[in-house]
């Protein structure tokens, strides 16, 4: 056993200094050529060197990902808006009230633009009327099973099934050079976990989102976590890196967004003292996926495009430098 | 290359396979034989045999330990109140009002019985007074200076000597068998994640804590963190459920502490349906180290004695189970 173990170890060391010599570029087949690949490319070559004097230690390699519209479409409105619409249905006969109560009322009646004219206060109500007052595990079930049948509005693709290939890929080269990958988004951490591990290969404790408190109780005996009413903590915008020191406890060298949700990520992944990597998803394949950038409320880049010429952040053209979106693309 | 990475693959699937078949007996050197070391070879048997029905897949292997008292001694003072009163003492010069301003005047006269009498109120004033107002950054500098030449008081060691050596053989342990392990400990997380990877082998991702808020800002044109003084978490009692919830999103399957603040953490642990493991370090070694239960206010051990014998939540008696406390021993 010892012998074996000897010569794993051998070999083992071979594979890391040859795979850290040379970067592979058969890693991101979905990508064509261009400056995204090649930022990527020369990003990971550089921090996995050790030859380099910008070497990253494997256990320092840290990249951060937003999730809507960066790892899954967001449009034409936010999957976890809506799962909660669809709860809202599926809850409305325990809500006899809900009948003539907005903004219950306007999802009931398939009336969108009334639930949007809410604002933040009525989707707040929504939220807290469908994500609260189970434990964490029914929840997690709760998500499971929607999942497990929702379509997209225009693709009829499961949600699951609308990540991007590309990404699917940059996460897999990322991992294979010894990377720790994080979710960071605006979106609910408990909302994500259930399914980030089987979609993204992210386990639960590298997600990272907006929350609602939770109680400890015993029910029916039984210790669990129950789903209060309540904001926890919101993870947009300069609350992504306050989210990211909360959980991570160290600054990323590379960081991946699409909206100006995002900039306080990249601002503070930019300002760390070695290599780092800062991108933005740019939303310009209308046909492939959806083309915005000002023009929208969901996922808005606007402010970040104008300091990503700024500050060298690169962009990632959806239209010319993915060569497949999805994966279910011929 | 190929074929190479094929070697790999087998001889590394064939000592997967060996490793989980048998567990290593000679892992725990410091451990005595008795029922606290066979609880834990047992369960660590149990949870990697692939032919045992509770097999645990690696990915949902996860162990949480409490810090204070646990990893690390805790007594005659919480290490983090040691420092706390040493910045009091550091930062006086700014502070001319201390001298005349309580609890501040008790620290600089060594008068602990005045400081530990303000309470929880006093000792939240000192804490912030020393904790707040730097950059993240700043703050974990000043702690692993201060933790470069602070030395307890008894054994006049360094504090991160004062770490109990069965303990590290635990976590190797549990390491080599593919668990990942967290800290959840009611100290501050900032107080901890400075030095916890070089110390236990936990990256600061895995570290779970007591925390004030921080804010992003630009300080300097350079994108910080700023901590702030107020309360953001009480990671301690039934906080740890819900600091484990929010950081790891799964129940452990493991859980160690040694005082009634970890109560709830054992019971969200033991009430798992699969294979679990609950254990409590028992203070009773006044010549190696401290023999306390319920006769101390800091980590008291008292009704979680009563729970551990009626739950069946396993003892590791100081005295009894450890050849060995600390490193520098003998």
């Amino acid at each position: 056993m010892r012998n074996v173990k000897r010569v794993v170890g051998f070999l083992f060391s071979v594979m890391v200094a040859a795979s850290t010599a040379v970067a592979d570029t058969n890693a991101l087949p979905s990508w064509n050529d261009g400056p995204a690949k090649s930022a990527i490319i020369e990003f990971i070559q550089t921090a996995t060197d050790k030859a380099n004097m910008k070497f990253v230690p494997p256990a320092q390699r840290t990249a951060v990902f937003d999730n809507d519209g960066t790892l899954w479409a967001s449009h034409p409105m936010y999957v976890q808006l809506a799962f909660a619409l669809d709860r809202v249905k599926a809850l409305a006969p325990q809500h006899p009230e809900w009948k003539t109560k907005q903004p219950f009322k306007a999802v009931l009646e398939g009336d969108l633009e009334t639930v949007m004219a809410g604002g933040e206060h009525g989707l707040l109500e929504i939220v807290m009327a469908t994500h609260a007052g189970m434990t964490t595990e029914a929840f997690s079930q709760i998500v499971l099973d929607w999942l497990a049948t929702a379509k997209h509005p225009r693709t009829g693709r499961l949600y699951t099934e609308m990540v991007y290939q590309p990404m699917l890929e940059l996460l897999a080269y990322l991992r294979a050079n010894s990377f720790k990958i994080f979710i960071v988004s605006g979106g609910g951490i408990e909302f994500m976990r259930p399914w980030t591990e089987r979609i993204y290969g992210i386990p639960p404790e590298r997600v990272i989102g907006s929350s609602i408190k939770t109680k400890f109780e015993l029910r029916d005996g039984k210790p669990v976590l129950v789903r209060l009413p309540e904001i926890n903590f919101i993870d947009d915008k300069a609350g992504k890196p306050v989210g990211i020191n909360q959980h991570i406890g160290r600054r990323p060298i590379a960081a991946f967004g699409n909206s100006d949700g995002d900039i306080e990520m990249l601002q503070y992944t930019d300002s760390g003292e070695g290599v780092h990597l800062e991108m933005l998803v740019l939303h310009d394949d209308a046909k492939r996926e959806y083309a915005y950038t000002c023009d929208t409320k969901v996922g808005r880049l606007c402010k970040g495009l104008a300091l990503a010429k700024q500050r060298g952040w690169q962009l990632i053209s959806m239209k010319n430098d993915w060569a497949r979106v999805f994966a279910f693309e011929k």
